[in-house]
């Protein structure tokens, strides 16, 4: 595998991308366009939330359809709770967008992000995709740019892989920093590659990977109205079809994971208003499951994640967070080892605290990146998590978000 | 139902308590002593983290036989995750205790509450329960401070019922005010009460009104290793013996699960850091269940919380919240009303958001305690949830608890 770049939405052969400023925001870009030059296999994952907002409706109901062309989004207006007219005007940004790209209405996704229960302005929706179209090019950045709402940066991933002598290549773009939790925890991601591979089971990978990396990211435990994940592949590498449990399967789904789990820790590294990345590793455990219930615990916990922002060693927090979480352990097994680029130190073992350095210690955890790894001694499942802390600046971003 | 302005659990005949101050922390209160003065009947609720602390396991191994005289309790120190020794002294401080007072090991219940992983100091303990002694009296007051952390204010309430001629009196003391969560989302709680009532019928009574009162609060979503409510009932007042069905008993509920009730909605109102109390209801409702389900999702919502401390009208935050418990409902039934002292404002009808006075609602919700009613026009099934907002406070009291 390949990492590539600077890579992203429009690095594998034959997707365009662009975006622009649509007037939904007061200033920053707020409208992107993907579009492969050819018909594309797609796959999805959506929200769980009862409350999907219109264009998550939209997008699965089209979803079962053969081919798809392009997926249009705005990052202004959730277009949630927004009822009756919000599935009109979700129908009409799709069927719009398809005219202008001679293409099929039931070919364009539909996303949206941002106020919830404000109806679209469809004029300025029609203005951008007008403006989108003629953009469109090698520009996956400023599609990234786009998509952002409370983002810091933008969020783009890509990587490559030999297959039978071709190089296929994805490339995928997401964007944070609120609501994201365990659940399709991804608000939205946009993933597109080259690769000659059949619908179902580019569904299949996408429901195996999201479960190992936007599922076990949380920043504040909300699972919005709108999370989606839609996946474009439109064959353009020409190799050979990718069939599952072959060498080449397995190439393809490591390559697929990291442009996956890249993008899912870069939401957690920019969760709003975080100053800290925090990782919890649980190896050992009895269960894969276990594993995993227990280490999206533990980074979803206020306390721990308030006491990762005071750089405070407070691992009772983490042994409380795993308690709670309904996961099988042994509290009397477990060790726990905090780990950065400052130094490691054990501060439990079977269970019972260790006495340990509070200067080291403090110095470990006053790193921007940080992680926690509890051996549970009673398996051979390990699962990691990824979060954020819990700062004064998540509460004022989410104290007046509206104005 | 006699409200007892100022009672606590030394109003119930025949209940003594006291509060001092035994050096676990620097300068304030932090032992408390609640005795019968003859043997009573007990009932208890206790967390349902796996990690359970040492006191917590004493309690259950003994509340199992038949009568029950004390309950001591230190707020300095949690005694949790310290292992063989952490058992040891939790049954010395009981075996300490009942020599002081003349009674049996296996009568008296310990609690503690405080840090996690560090040993308890036995020497302080037994100085504390040498002076907690002699200071026994109607000092229930004293023995409320005594249990505070990071509590604001102590936590009391009683009340009267008059059963067959004989007044039956129910006091008690709770503790805030982190790791506060539905499943046995007490932290501490100590009950008396003089009424004669069978000890079975007091445990259920115990589980239905927990459910419906500690287990409805949410300040943080972390259920820590502690959590513990205890009910002692000394049939002092000499009442015929109540029993479940009967007239009398749904008058001794009713002023039971008013304490209860009202210890719960403290705690809420003295959340870590909080600025305003906020009270979910959900009305009409398919069943309890979902009522239940709903209104404890939107209290535990970090994005709801911080926008009800920036007095923010973000309504689609309460639909989403709603949306993703995983409990009944249809969104486009939805009513959504914002009550406060400052007025009554409908912000949703049938899911649908309605145009409304931002200036208004601004000062309906900049009010103390602020709450939001959802009609779901379903069922006949209500239910009512309690939290906070979510502030700079809670993050900097949590940010480095420890020091």
């Amino acid at each position: 595998m390949t990492v590539i770049e600077n890579g992203g939405v429009s690095t594998p052969k034959g997707f365009l991308a662009s975006g622009v400023h649509a007037g939904l925001k007061k200033v920053k870009k707020d409208m992107a366009l993907i579009v492969s030059e050819c018909d594309a296999v797609a796959a999805g994952a959506f929200t769980t939330n009862k409350v999907k907002a219109a264009p998550v409706l939209w997008d699965m109901s089209i979803l079962g359809n053969s081919v798809h062309r392009a997926i249009i989004v705005n990052s202004g207006n959730a277009n949630a709770c927004t009822a009756e007219r919000g599935l009109k005007d979700a129908e009409e940004t799709a069927s719009y967008t398809a005219s202008l790209l001679n293409t099929e209405t039931e070919k364009v996704f539909v996303s949206s992000t941002g106020v919830i229960g404000v109806p679209l302005d469809m004029e300025k929706i029609k203005a951008g995709a007008a403006m989108l179209v003629p953009a469109l090019g090698d520009n996956g950045h400023d599609a990234a740019v786009s998509i952002m709402t409370t983002d810091t940066f933008a969020k783009e991933a890509a990587a490559s892989v030999e297959i039978g002598g071709k190089t296929v290549t994805i490339g995928g773009i997401s964007k944070g920093s609120g609501m994201i939790h365990p659940n399709m925890a991804t608000t939205l991601s946009f993933i597109t590659t080259d690769a000659v591979i059949a619908k179902e089971d580019l569904q299949s990978l996408l429901g195996v990977t999201v479960d190992d990396t936007y599922n076990m990211v949380s920043v504040d435990g909300d699972t919005s109205t709108n999370d989606t994940v839609l996946v474009l592949a439109n064959g353009m590498a020409g190799n050979e079809m990718i069939k599952p449990g072959t060498a080449e399967w397995a190439l393809f789904e490591e390559a697929f994971k990291y442009v996956l789990g890249t993008l899912a820790r870069y939401l957690a590294r920019d969760g709003e208003g975080a100053t800290r990345f925090i990782e919890m590793n649980v190896v050992n455990a009895l269960t894969k499951e276990d594993a995993k219930t227990l280490a999206r615990s533990v980074v979803s916990s206020s306390l721990v994640k308030a006491a990762f922002f005071g750089a405070d060693a407070n691992w009772g927090r983490i042994l409380c967070a795993m308690g709670y979480s309904g996961a099988e352990f042994d509290p009397s097994l477990i060790d726990l080892v905090f780990t950065s680029p400052a130094g490691s130190i054990q501060v439990v073992r079977n269970g019972e605290p260790l006495p340990f350095d509070e200067v080291l210690a403090k110095k470990i955890l006053s790193e921007k990146e940080v992680s926690a790894t509890a051996d549970c001694h009673q398996g051979t499942f390990s699962a990691s998590a990824w979060g954020c802390d819990l700062t004064y600046d998540y509460v004022k971003i989410n104290g007046d978000y509206r104005s």
